[in-house]
C-alpha cells in the first residue's frame, strides 16, 4: 500500500493527516532543519545553519506529490522535499529504529554453562551472518563463548577486531591474566577473585571484555559469571530502599600504581532515563575509601553488602572451566566475573584479554544490519 | 603540632574528639572496611571482604597511642591501626584532596590570543615541573598552545604521550586534518567549520584534543575557540529556561559512513551532581534528526539556536592563526573549536591530531604531584 497524506499548515507546525486516519505534527523549524538538502552529500553531516532562519519560519505552501511532501519557503526557489515514508519513520516524538537495541534477557544460575550462547571462531571471522547472530546473542545475554580459537595470543584479538578497534587502558591494549611476581592488580595473582566488573575507576569502564583461554591446567581457576542485571532487578523488587541508594549515591573508585592514579565516582547501579538498569559498576577491590556522609553509611553499607552477597549467591552463578581455545565474551558493564583461586604449582593458567567498547559493538551490529537489508532489497 | 584525639565508642560509630575541639564520627563498618591491613600490600587493592563481618559489628575497645587510633575487634587478636592524620584527611563526609581538581576559569574574547597559556615542546618533554605547570594551566583555561615542535607528524603526538596513551576513535589513533577527496567528515574539506565539540556521537566524547600545525600556508583557515563553560554560565544567568532545557533534554547524535554508525544521546550541557557545568556537547553536524516531542520543539529549538548564536558571538571568540611548529591543546568537552574556510589553491594546510582522555590527563597530574611531594619531603 502506498502511503499518502494530506498536509495542513497550522500556526508553528505542519499537520499530516495520513490516509490510514492517523495524524502527526511536524514543527516548521524541524522540517527546515532536517531538509535532506541540508546535509553534506558525501559526509552525511548537517551543513544547514539554523541561525540562518527565524524561529517563526513558516512555509508558504505545502503539497504532497508522488509520495513526497513538498514545502515552499519564503525567499527560496527550491522546495524542501521529504519522502512520506521517511517522514513516517522519523516523526517527532517517536523512537527511531535501531538494530543495536536488543532487549537484554536477565539470567540466573538455571541458564547453566550449557545455556551460554556459543559460536566458533571460524564462522565469526568469515561469515557476516554468523557474526551478526553471535553479536545479537551476546547482547541479549551479555555473555557468550567463542570456541575453536588458534593457540596464539592474536587469535582472540582477531575475533574482537571483527567488531572494532580495541579499547586501550592503563593495562595496555591487551593484557595477560597470569600469576605474576610484583602484581599491580589482583587479576595477576593466583588469588580467588570475587565477582566484579573491571575498571570501575574509569570515567567509562570498558564495555565488552574478551578473555581468550590459552592454558588452564592448574587446579582451580574456574570462571564464574553473574548477571548484574538480574541481581539489580531482584534487588529493586526485594529491597527498593537499597536499590534506591545504590542507584543514586555515587561512591569513589580508584586504581593507583607507580604510573597511574585514575579515579572516578559512580553509582553501583546506573539507570537509563527510562528507569531501566543500564549499567553495573561493582568492584570492591577498586572501591576507594568511602567518603559519603557518616549518617548515610549504615544504610549504604547494608545496601552495598546485600548487593555483594547477592552477586555471590549460587542462585545467580554460572561457572565455566574454560578450556584452551575457548574465549569468553561478556558485557563488563552488566555481567560480573570472578574466578576461584588456583594453584600455580599444578599447571599453567593463561588468559589473554582485551576490551571493545559498547559503541563499537553497536556500530558493527548496525553496519551488518544495513548490509543485510541491502542484500534483501537487491 | 601533633594531632591528638580522644576516642569514644557510640552505638554504631566511633566519635573522635580532636585536641582542637572538633569532633568527627567514624562508623564502625567504615573503620573495619578501611583498615589499612585489609588492602593488598602490592596492588593497593582492597582484599578485606565486607561479607565476612556483621552489619552491627563494633570494637571492644578503642585507644589512641603514638598518633594512631587502635581498635580491638571481637574475635581478633590484631587491632586495626589508623594514623590520626590519615583519619583526619579521610573523615567520612568530607571531600578528599585531589591534585587534579583545578578550578576552571571561564574566559571570553578579552582573553585574546596573547592570553592563551603557552609552553615549549622541549620543556614539556624534558622537565616534569614544566609538564605539571602546563597541565595545570591547560585545565584552568581548557586551552593552551605548545610551540617549538619539530616538523614531523610524530612531534605533537610525543607531547600528548607525555600525558598518557592516545584515545583511539573510528578515525584512528591519530588523524590528519587536510582537505581530502571523498571526505567522510567536514573537517576533511576546505569548508568553514562553525564552533563545535568533536565526536558528540560517542558515549564518551574524547577529552583533550591535540592539533599540531605542520603547515598553514593557505589563505584563511584561522582557528577559532570559544569557552563553552563561559557560554553555559552566561546562558544560565540570561535565560534560565533555555539553560534548563539544554541541560535536561537529551538529543540524538550520530556519525555514519561506510564502516561505522555510532550513535549517542546527550544533553548539550551536562551538569555535575553539585550543579556545576561539567561538559558541553555541541555539534550541529553530528546532531541527528531531532526526535523529541513536537510540543517541546519550539522551546528547545529556541534554546539550542540561542546557544549556537552565543558560541559564534565575537564576545566569546579567541582566534589563532596557527603556525607550523605550534600545537593547540584543548578540552574537547569544554572548549568549542572551529575554523574559517580556506582556499587550498593558495597553499597547503595540514594539522595532525589526536586525543587523550580526561582520565589519563588527571592521572598524570596526580602522579606528577605525588613525585613533587615526595621530593619536597626528602
Amino acid at each position: 500500500m502506498t502511503l499518502t497524506a494530506t498536509p495542513r499548515l497550522e500556526a508553528r507546525q505542519l499537520r499530516l493527516d495520513w490516509s490510514d486516519g492517523r495524524s502527526d505534527h511536524f514543527p516548521y523549524l524541524w522540517l527546515r532543519d532536517t531538509d535532506p538538502a541540508g546535509f553534506h552529500p558525501q559526509t552525511g553531516e548537517r551543513v544547514f545553519d539554523l541561525t540562518s532562519v527565524d524561529l517563526d519560519l513558516a512555509p508558504e505552501a505545502a503539497r504532497v506529490e508522488s509520495g513526497a511532501l513538498l514545502l515552499d519557503w519564503p525567499g527560496s526557489d527550491t522546495p524542501s522535499r521529504f519522502a512520506l515514508d521517511w517522514l513516517m519513520a522519523h516523526r517527532p516524538g517517536t523512537a527511531r529504529h535501531d538494530p543495536a537495541e536488543i532487549a537484554p534477557e536477565a539470567w540466573r544460575a538455571d541458564l547453566g554453562a550449557a545455556g551460554v550462547p556459543r559460536a566458533t571462531a571460524g564462522e565469526v571471522l568469515n561469515d557476516d551472518a554468523a557474526l551478526a547472530g553471535w553479536l545479537h546473542a551476546s547482547k541479549r545475554f551479555g555473555l557468550s563463548i567463542v570456541e575453536g580459537l588458534d593457540d596464539s595470543t592474536e587469535a582472540g584479538m582477531a575475533v574482537a577486531r571483527r567488531i572494532g578497534f580495541l579499547r586501550e587502558t592503563n593495562f595496555g591494549r591487551t593484557f595477560e591474566v597470569v600469576s605474576k611476581p610484583n602484581p599491580n592488580n589482583l587479576a595477576y595473582t593466583a588469588d580467588a577473585l570475587p565477582l566484579h566488573t573491571d575498571l570501575t575507576n574509569q570515567e567509562l569502564p570498558p564495555g565488552w571484555q574478551f578473555l581468550h583461554c590459552l592454558a588452564n591446567e592448574a587446579t582451580g581457576g574456574g570462571s564464574v559469571f553473574c548477571d548484574g542485571l538480574a541481581v539489580a532487578r531482584d534487588l529493586a523488587r526485594e529491597d527498593p530502599a537499597a536499590f534506591e541508594l545504590l542507584s543514586t549515591v555515587t561512591v569513589p573508585f580508584r586504581f593507583h600504581d607507580a604510573e597511574t592514579d585514575i579515579r572516578a565516582r559512580k553509582t553501583v547501579i546506573t539507570l537509563a532515563p527510562n528507569g531501566a538498569v543500564s549499567e553495573i559498576c561493582f568492584n570492591a577491590h577498586l572501591a576507594d575509601i568511602l567518603d559519603i556522609a557518616p549518617e548515610l553509611m549504615p544504610d549504604y553499607y547494608a545496601a552495598y553488602r546485600r548487593f555483594m552477597q547477592m552477586t555471590r549467591d549460587p542462585a545467580y552463578a554460572v561457572t565455566l572451566k574454560l578450556k584452551a581455545g575457548e574465549m569468553v565474551v561478556f558485557d563488563n558493564r552488566r555481567v560480573l566475573h570472578g574466578r576461584t583461586a588456583f594453584d600455580p604449582s599444578t599447571g599453567f593458567r593463561h588468559l589473554h584479554g582485551c576490551y571493545v567498547d559498547r559503541g563499537e559493538l553497536d556500530s558493527r551490529i548496525r553496519i551488518l544490519a544495513r548490509a543485510a537489508e541491502a542484500e534483501q532489497a537487491a
